[in-house]
């Protein structure tokens, strides 16, 4: 498909070399020409990472007919994605029909908007609200299965997330590579983004690549130039795993908190936009997920147990009270600075969430939580309590008053939505301790609505596009659970459109 | 001063060439060494911006010995800084000393710590605490003059705040910039820094530079290329002014809100550091002033009259109720919260502040926030009341309970510090509108504690210091009120100090 000339290409080439040294302060004429590389391939649409906003990019392209190449610089395919909770929310899903949850992509945004605490980009959200039915049908297309139920998440006013079969995003990156693969992309494992070529006018042409590139090792692999006539998706990431970067941010973030994400969410793809200049938009905005426990490396398997079982079908409590502090369904920045609260002396005190035999019943991390004593089960209400040193008799009066809640409907404590609460009564008891990582980066490099980046100075970089978790702004100051994926998936498919709608450039 | 060879000096600027080619992925190769310009003139260390920082940056350096260049794109010396409220905290200053107001900069520290809401860079922070008293003593022999008392702002534990001869930053930036001649800064008015100029290593080593520039046209004036032996040093400020840039960050900060800032605070420089890989610190902090007036443009009158008048010796009312809402002297974002919660549909309420006849003693801008209308006279209590609108027998109500509450020092509404507060009961009262307005930037590049600039990959880019609002981290999520000027003298004179230091390179 390569059908321009060498001496065209050593043009555009000797061109971006001219670009690049006008950024320093030097003038073109001092480009030579002769001397520039050739691109060692050539192709239509370049995405780097393999997330949800990286396949589903990928894929739009392959399928709107262009020549796609895409790079993972980690050993599997899947980023972070893959090891995400596979929690998709979607506004106004055939499974919300069936089980009459009424509900909008209005409402949604609604209730992302509340979350974001005013920093939201309403522009971005809004692609991503009524995108994600779009994208929930496109998943069904390349044979991602749901369960059929339909989750309450936190800060959610309606039951809106719908649950991949495996309870993982791999769910969703496993059938979505398959689908790659089927339609023509071209993947590369172990190939790292080293940075970006740019043409005279400052448009992104291609990519300096290191293949078998062997993470973290940043001097593996050897170095190979991609050419992108159509231009750049990058669908990189976040940085929960870039401690110093993430500890510019916020000091708070330090060494002794641990991160959900998978040891490759360094930011690289982010530095590399902001070093050519791309806007930062909330960078510091960065989420913990309150439902990790203390007990276990990562993401762990108490977190889908919290999130299925302990936080809307059980309790919270502060262990040197035995009382709730706060809303178990709040929003994530809601929840995390209320544990975050209880800390005493610059020490963490653990709080203790908790359900009984009814709330399990969907809680797939249970078994191998039990195994391995992160989760813990108790016959007595008593015997939890003294096992986790919590004073037994306002522990029982707690659980006592929420359970009278729950029959009435009404949290007088903190105003709950109740409707999947249920009865704490029923041995024996679940229980685990609870402490927050860090999770996902709202912040990122700022993007217009068509996924185009942002310079700093308000302009775009022609042929770069950026979708999901590396873009910032969409989420504000907190994203909403399951979020994530509506993101990756929505932005990833629209940077693909944007891209086949530009100009190629002929390399 | 310039005594390297014509043949190095094009060697250099050649590999300067290459390094930014590499950066977008050609090889040095493709430099051509003949074809680099020489620069038009060579310093020892050039200083950008004209501020607290710049201005205590090139005094060190002249001092210092070396020969310095300060550049300031706009018709007159002293930035922003220059139309600042000339509030200068110091921990354990003399005119403390002489009121019996013990203090210290551990005391200072923990204040600003508070501020900063777990934000707070502590490494920078230190330096600046440290440094306060040195740079007080430092601006007293460059001929600043300070009124004969210590004020008491928000958020500080005691007072500590002093205030120029002049209550506007002027005061200091006119004395240092007059010293800067005496000391053989050579300076340039309309001289916008356009880019940086990098060595083959990615050192720093000169500017384009845009002279007789016309601002805001990016077009005017011509370009010349200045060396810097030892370094540059930003002290390029904020970007209140910048719109399009402090939307992305926070889109609440709209049109619709003022500035208390100068046309020129745009971020210029920010920007610039950050295309070359400068690392965005905490960019969405941005700081309202909740003492500004929906009366009149900018900084203006009432600014000066709340801080020194309305805040410390008076109150502050919804006009709804006539109650008061919010301790008037919290920090600044606490009060800019409270003000911002009296939105109704959008639309703000303007809250009202007053004082008494003894309340104004000191207020400078009295006179003419009377001429402009945008303070007013009342003989009464109820005439103020009925003037906004607020419902009388309520307000009144509410001084009495005020008044109660100074007579005992204790404010059990808000528990204020009523240290200087007075009992409200001698006309004629003085009572004006408040809106917050953009103020202060928290925010900006990433900088070690001795003020070199941080690339994202948590290098330091060689060469590149940077001093003042332009800097991020140090003040987190909110700056108390009087350590601008702390933190632009105290770093701005580390940046000269940590360029002293650095081996020259041969230009």
């Amino acid at each position: 498909m390569n059908n321009s000339s060498t001496s065209r290409r050593r043009f555009l080439l000797s061109g971006a070399m001219g670009a690049a040294a006008a950024a320093t302060g030097f003038a073109a004429r001092a480009a030579d020409a002769s001397a520039a590389p050739a691109f060692d391939k050539v192709y239509d649409v370049i995405v780097v990472g393999s997330g949800f906003a990286g396949l589903a990019a990928a894929l739009e392209a392959s399928i709107g007919g262009a020549k796609v190449l895409l790079l993972e610089k980690m050993h599997a395919y899947g980023g972070n994605s893959a090891i995400n909770g596979g929690a998709f929310s979607v506004a106004g899903s055939p499974l919300q029909k069936k089980y009459g949850i009424k509900d909008s992509p209005e409402q949604m945004l609604a209730d992302m908007i509340r979350s974001g605490r005013g920093l939201s980009h309403v522009d971005l959200l809004k692609m991503v609200v009524e995108g994600s039915l779009p994208a929930y049908e496109f998943t069904l297309r390349h044979g991602v299965k749901y369960k059929d139920f339909v989750q309450h998440f936190g800060g959610h006013s309606v039951p809106r997330t719908l649950q991949t079969i495996e309870s993982t995003g791999g769910g969703i990156t496993r059938p979505l590579a398959e689908s790659c693969k089927k339609h023509g992309v071209e993947m590369h494992l172990r190939a790292k983004m080293e940075e970006f070529i740019l043409s005279p006018a400052g448009r992104v042409i291609g990519l300096k690549v290191r293949e078998r590139y062997e993470f973290p090792n940043e001097a593996s692999g050897v170095l190979q130039t991609y050419g992108a006539r159509r231009g750049v998706v990058m669908a990189t990431g976040g940085f929960s795993r870039n401690i110093w970067f993430r500890k510019q941010q916020d000091p708070q973030l330090d060494e002794r908190l641990d991160s959900t994400n998978h040891p490759g969410a360094t930011g690289d793809g982010l530095l590399k936009m902001l070093s050519i200049g791309g806007a930062p938009v909330q960078i510091d905005q960065i989420q913990l997920g309150p439902w990790t426990s203390p007990d276990e490396r990562g993401f762990g398997l108490v977190s889908q147990f919290n999130t299925i079982a302990g936080f809307p079908m059980g309790i919270m409590v502060d262990v040197r009270t035995g009382r709730r502090f706060c809303n178990e369904l709040a929003d994530r920045k809601e929840r995390t600075d209320a544990i975050l609260g209880l800390m005493e002396n610059g020490k963490p005190v653990y709080p203790v969430c908790f359900t009984d035999a009814k709330g399990v019943a969907k809680a797939q991390t249970l078994k191998n939580g039990l195994k391995y004593g992160v989760i813990k089960k108790f016959d007595k209400l008593e015997d939890l309590a003294k096992a986790y040193g919590i004073p037994v008799e306002p522990f029982v009066k707690q659980v006592d008053e929420f359970n009278a809640m729950v029959k009435q409907k009404n949290d007088t404590q903190f105003h709950r939505a109740l409707d999947l609460a249920i009865v704490l009564d029923k041995a024996p008891f679940y229980a685990c301790r609870v402490w927050p990582k860090v999770h996902y980066c709202m912040g990122g490099v700022g993007i217009t609505k068509n996924a185009e980046v942002y310079k700093v100075d308000g302009s775009i970089i022609p042929g770069l596009f950026a979708a999901g978790e590396v873009t910032g702004g969409t989420h504000g100051a907190s994203r909403l659970g399951g979020c994530a994926i509506a993101d990756g998936l929505v932005m990833g498919r629209i940077a693909a459109q944007s891209a086949l709608k530009l100009a190629p450039v002929s390399l």
